[in-house]
């Protein structure tokens, strides 16, 4: 309709200026004074929405420029229902892209078909904050990775992204709801894993970051987790996970006497302790004893008529219950345990989704850990620093990671470590863990089914039990105790191997390293 | 307890090395191979979270680094009652900083404070999507500025942050609640402004970024809407605003004839078109006829049975209600405003909040205004090609400004622009409107108290409402019959003065400019 008509000016400064029409017609100079050079309007739709939607992720690695020696990352929320890493792997084995560093925030048996990939010299390196014991862990101690791999707690892993100790080229993260645009969502599709915590960080600070969805729409996620403005590029596969696999090393509470009575005591502990009170906030594990624990602080609370705040960290249906009969206000939740409690998220108010930075990271001054008040930890071995193990067995082979376990002990009020004094015959307490996870001055209490043993550092805790009735020991009595019961001695040692593993403390320090071992 | 002890060892590679114990007397090699120099633990406590809480706003200029020339965003959600603009630019002042560019995502009379510091050079530009007249449209329109000022939409706000042509040295947020970190969220103070939409681009592209906040915690914000880690700094202040403010320029739906007279032919226009169905979509602003659309919206939904999908945009009470009475199931929210809404927010799953970015963004394959079904605009003026005025009065001044306009009716299936024929006994459709907010190529239906008026290239429309009974007509037969009906002419327009503002379309293009003017 309209023409661009070009007019030379000599405006009032001085300056020959080209003023233009734009398509409506308007009178508008080519260059503003204090303003520059314009750009006329020239229709309504010129401007053409970005297309982050590729055909595949062999397609998402060309686009990436993903290459030798880079690091990638992925998110855990599947569990051992995951199938996105191994989908992105043999797509980058295809390739024949090799040294790759896989920091994924956990990774489990599901993935043991990576093994080959190590071998062939695809993968060079992992680093991760959960994994479970498996093919992965065995290839770790048989020292078949080319480099050291690095175990970090959830809150040392966001530290380190935001730091830019952990520098990600690409993250990965399974979507199981995502639009075109790349906003995100742990629910709303067909293969649901609840959140997306502890890709927030990886998100926000990979260099490319590709959504990989089976849960794809167009007009977009509502409750978005991780925002398109982040996202790079969005690729539709068949699946993205199984949510099954979310219960893997979920169980349910104990009913096993000695547990039962470690349970009880801990109950007994925090109430005569003052630690079950209106407003207490709380973590525990999906182990059988945590949840036993569970079981009985309900029954604490609700005999006192005591109400909570929150509880934090990875939700089983146990915590997810006493939060609808209002024991808690609400779950801050970094992950979901249950199948069950996924199909009630998207219509709860009391759920809300934290990132790993927000749930741990030690330089963050609002990390959810340093609110809480009581956490109950897990242990392969503690010794008579109070120093827990958490990661590898009393033989020094791979079995588990720390997650959250540092992070929470570092920040509760009361941090307790509940334990069997006997596994396997042997006894768990030792002169020097096998390899330190979370350091002694964080821990506050270890029960077992022997007694109570108060780290000495606390003396507020030793004198609040004070005539409790409770069973009070040192950690020195208690061990003694423990080898009295012992039929076995712990797994050997072997030392001075390759180092295979580098155990980060929160701040990035080394705390411990784990050498290679032929022994199981 | 453990000193550091040095050892030189021979490695099985050749490469003499320093072992060290750190504070647990782990021996560890002070450089790993693959892995790098290790940086010994040093106890559970070393790291100690950043401190972002400031003492005033004239330590987060010093620590900001803000001066002269820069750029400083703000966020409008407080509207009439915001006061962090205030305390800011006069603390801004005090220090002696000039040149200040403001680009607020919106600016009211509450902040007619500022215009003594446009003449004394401590502020040389604005710019804005909303804007109330008041005593800084005066001091455009007077040419007090010295640079001209910038008329953007949301969308083409969000998009020139994103894409960098906007770019923000220093970004204020009002933040009701705020947390030590710098979480963020619209309500949970005692000064709530319900969203901080308008924020969210500024947070994740300023340079630096203020949260000032009156709604101080230290455990935390559990609705982030904007993350601590955009967040450099934290001040706390007595007053962010006031929360009443957020009504300004919202009403009540009109009583007046010829507004219920549009309102019901809008109504049965979308219903006739088919517009009024299953999962429609709808935004309506806070004007009076756009409130009357929605109580006449409302019955038909209600006669034939429809359920609608969500409300977009700013919300009112109006809205609110038809969500609550399950007419639509969800609102997809930039701004609240009503005050009413405020208090029942943070219980309701319905409302999502959104920012602009999402909301309008071109560039954005997501932007919610492309799922939009019907929207109904405002107008100061609309010529014969359709083309929208909704900044100036008909003579030329600044009135108001685009806010999301443009976007919606760039993104609607239908945008139906409603206004009376005649304004303070003028005619509203002219042959050229003064000046170009909305292209006419975006606008698919007028719809005055005279009849209704089709865009001639929305041909599909024209033949959906053949034999609809509505009184239909074409702009120039409207025109017509309104300039018969007028009793005075349109505000003279003086042309030719100095360019004080410049109208950007949603793609960065100037599709008009304003000249300044001495007239009312």
């Amino acid at each position: 309709m309209f023409t661009f008509a070009a007019r030379f000016l000599r405006s009032e400064t001085g300056i020959i200026r080209v003023d233009v029409k734009n398509v409506l017609g308007r009178d508008i100079p080519a260059e503003i004074e204090n303003y520059g050079r314009v750009k006329p309007y020239g229709g309504a739709f010129r401007l053409k929405p970005e297309n982050k939607l590729l055909s595949s992720l062999d397609e998402a690695i060309e686009k990436t420029g993903l290459k030798d020696g880079m690091t990638i990352s992925f998110h855990h929320h599947f569990r051992n229902g995951d199938k996105v890493v191994n989908l992105v792997m043999e797509a980058i084995r295809r390739k024949g892209i090799k040294d790759i560093h896989i920091a994924a925030s956990g990774l489990f048996p599901c993935h043991d078909v990576l093994v080959p990939m190590v071998e062939d010299g695809t993968i060079r390196k992992l680093t991760f904050s959960t994994i479970a014991k498996g093919g992965l862990t065995a290839a770790i101690m048989d020292g078949k990775f080319r480099e050291p791999c690095v175990i970090q707690s959830h809150g040392a892993r966001a530290r380190a992204i935001l730091d830019g100790d952990l520098h990600i080229d690409v993250a990965f993260i399974a979507a199981p709801c995502c639009d075109t645009g790349g906003n995100m969502c742990g629910i709303g599709g067909k293969s649901n894993c609840g959140l997306l915590s502890f890709a927030y960080a990886d998100a926000a600070f990979a260099d490319k970051v590709v959504a990989v969805t089976d849960g794809l729409t167009s007009a977009g996620v509502d409750s978005v987790e991780i925002s398109h403005d982040h996202v790079d590029y969005v690729v539709e596969v068949d699946s993205i996970g199984d949510s099954e696999g979310i219960m893997y090393g979920s169980t349910v509470p104990s009913d096993k006497p000695e547990k039962l009575r470690i349970a009880e005591m801990v109950a007994l502990l925090l109430d005569k302790s003052g630690y079950i009170k209106d407003g207490m906030s709380f973590q525990t594990g999906a182990s059988s004893i945590g949840l036993s624990v569970a079981t009985y602080v309900e029954k604490v609370m609700k005999e006192k008529g005591v109400k909570g705040s929150f509880c934090l960290g990875g939700i089983t249906r146990y915590l997810d219950g006493m939060i609808n009969e209002g024991l808690f206000e609400k779950a801050q939740s970094v992950q979901i345990f249950d199948i069950d409690v996924l199909k009630t998220l998207s219509k709860s108010l009391n759920h809300i989704a934290q990132g790993s930075d927000r749930y741990g990271n030690p330089r963050n001054p609002n990390a959810l850990v340093n609110f809480l008040d009581i956490m109950i930890l897990g242990a392969t071995e503690v010794d008579l620093d109070f120093n827990v193990n958490v990661i590898t067995s009393s033989s020094g082979r791979i079995i588990t990671a720390p997650g959250g376990h540092t992070d929470c002990a570092a920040g509760a009020k009361i941090a307790v470590v509940v334990q069997e004094s006997i596994r396997r015959g042997a006894s768990t307490i030792c002169d020097r863990v096998c390899c330190i996870t979370t350091p002694g001055e964080t821990v506050d209490v270890l029960v077992t089914e022997l007694g109570i043993a108060v780290n000495p550092l606390r003396q507020d805790l030793v004198k609040a039990l004070e005539g409790s009735g409770l069973p009070l020991m040192t950690i020195g009595e208690m061990k003694a105790l423990a080898d009295a019961k012992a039929t076995a001695g712990a797994g050997e040692l072997k030392t001075g191997g390759r180092i295979v593993a580098v155990v980060e403390y929160r701040d990035g320090s080394v705390i411990d390293v784990i050498r290679q071992s032929a022994t199981e």
